[in-house]
């Protein structure tokens, strides 16, 4: 015996939304699209899906409303207009945008009779419904537990609590520690190319040490949580005593290194303040305000 | 019938020249220590090593002398003192320098009749002698070849070519890279604590999430040795929607947004000289000087 999979509408069919998309109809889902730009259903619907003609006929189709679009406020721009048909429905946004956003959102969809989760896709398009792919998610508790099982074709679901903005939250954590790593590798390759190594010689070592210093993050976080952030690794001291000649290095090779300068005003600081002995681990604390 | 491992003088024993001394005595060489501060030399001695009185006798007490101390000038006013006794010897200095700087020292040790190795460390001194660790070695390829079973004692060894300041390129270009996903980690975890979710709860999330942008390194790197920089991940429009968001969500928790202002305008920059549907890798080529 089979029970029938909930429908589907996703609207915005990008790079991700049709990943999106093309998931839930993999999993056997009856699948409604709508895009803007209506030719990037083609695909879908020859994967079996079915276009909508615009976003109320998306909205009508299906009890459960996927949207990825490139912003929130281009997700408040398809809604407004339909907002008397959401009653009772599901909205699943998963656009990149920021808790307070995500908040915003939940209190207009609860003032239209609709439930809201909020989404952070922690994914590229190619790797949605893969071994590595989840989403965050957060707000309507009972939504959640619904579609728990809808949103399991996408890749792992992890809920992280009834305020709508926390899985952005989550989301952005983790991105800005992506953004951070971007910063690195990007730097990484411009110096190597200026010394006239190829990449690809570079790419492999570069990997695995990223892999291995990424280890030290259960430390970093212990160190956080316990506030003793005297290390018998790499000192502060000596990071103030190393970073000068990697950023001389960098403008010898005509980059900046305006990238970085925070970076060694905030060890300056932390060295000044007399935290030389401890560890880099003391350093998030000093982004945040004084207590 | 067992061969005598080389002997082996290491000065500066700070937290990573006495990981490096206790791993020459763990595989079995003659070690000589000296240190600045003289105390250090306790643990060592207890482990086997011979104390020496002065940087002289240690000169005098190995063919091998490895140096690891904070920075090339303290190399540099060490070694001054004992330039008359370095011929015939091989320096093999593992402090933290610039390309530069290993390229003068090498010309000043040929000066003085010993042959000269750069090293770059890519370990923390807990990692010394374990099966993550290994070091860029670069300068004189017959010392290299003669110490290569020596240098084994601290992990892998890699020769990355004879001049001089070619190790200290790639440990930098490794470096920078950590120092970017460690502007990252410091920001995801003053996020996660402005918005009161413990650091371990991030912590793993955070790994995970790396290791997995990590593996974009490959394709990053096929992306620049080829040119070809248009992607299905992630478009530098994309991220141009995206960064902005994730910016003002760190003003809202008070955390400044410095660091990330100058990816800001280089992702603005890519995409106002018509770059908006190619991938982050279009960036790191954007950083180096007009041809
Ligand atoms: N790509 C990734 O790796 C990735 C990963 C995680 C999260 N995300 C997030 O997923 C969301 C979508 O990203 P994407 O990569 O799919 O971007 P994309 O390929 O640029 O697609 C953007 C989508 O938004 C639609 N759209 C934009 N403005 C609109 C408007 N005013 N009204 C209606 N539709 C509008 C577009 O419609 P048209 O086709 O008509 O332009 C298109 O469907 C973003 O919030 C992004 O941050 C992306
Ligand atoms: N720790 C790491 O994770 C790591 C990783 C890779 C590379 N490295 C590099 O390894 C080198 C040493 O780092 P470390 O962690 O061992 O630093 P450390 O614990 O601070 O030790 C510094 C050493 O340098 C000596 N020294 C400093 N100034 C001196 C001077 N003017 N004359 C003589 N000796 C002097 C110190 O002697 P005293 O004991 O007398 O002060 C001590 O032995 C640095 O270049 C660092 O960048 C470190």
């Amino acid at each position: 015996m089979s029970v029938a999979k909930p429908a589907v509408s996703v609207l915005g069919l990008g790079m991700m939304g049709s990943a999106l998309a093309a998931a839930f109809l993999k999993a056997g889902h009856p699948v409604t699209v709508w895009n803007r730009t209506a030719a990037k259903t083609g695909p879908l619907v020859a994967q079996g899906a079915e276009p909508a003609a615009d976003v109320a006929g998306a909205v009508g189709a299906s009890e459960l409303l996927v949207l990825c679009l490139t912003t929130n406020d281009n997700v408040r721009g398809i809604l407004e207009p339909v907002a008397g048909s959401l009653r009772g429905l599901t909205i699943a946004n998963l656009t990149n945008g920021t808790p307070a956003q995500g908040r915003e959102l939940a209190a207009w969809a609860a003032g239209h009779g609709a439930r809201y989760l909020d989404g952070g896709i922690m994914a590229s398009p190619q790797m949605i419904a893969g071994p590595d792919a989840y989403v965050f998610y957060s707000g309507d508790p009972k939504a959640f537990e619904e579609y728990e099982g809808t949103f399991g074709a996408l890749g792992g679901a992890r809920y992280v609590g009834e305020d709508a903005g926390r899985a952005a939250l989550y989301d952005f954590a983790l991105l800005i520690g992506m953004y951070g790593m971007g910063i690195g590798t990007m730097h990484a390759f411009a110096l190597a190319k200026a010394a006239g190594i190829p990449a690809k010689d570079l790419a492999d070592p570069l990997r695995e040490w990223l892999n291995a210093m990424a280890l030290f993050i259960t430390d970093e976080a212990e160190a956080l949580d316990t506030g003793e952030h005297l290390t018998d690794v790499s000192s502060l001291a000596v990071n103030q005593a190393a970073l000068p000649n990697l950023l001389n290095t960098l403008s010898d090779e005509g980059i900046p290194t305006e990238f970085f300068q925070p970076l060694e005003r905030l060890i300056n600081r932390a060295v000044e303040e007399g935290y030389g002995a401890d560890g880099l681990t003391r350093l998030p604390d000093l982004l945040t305000p004084r207590r």
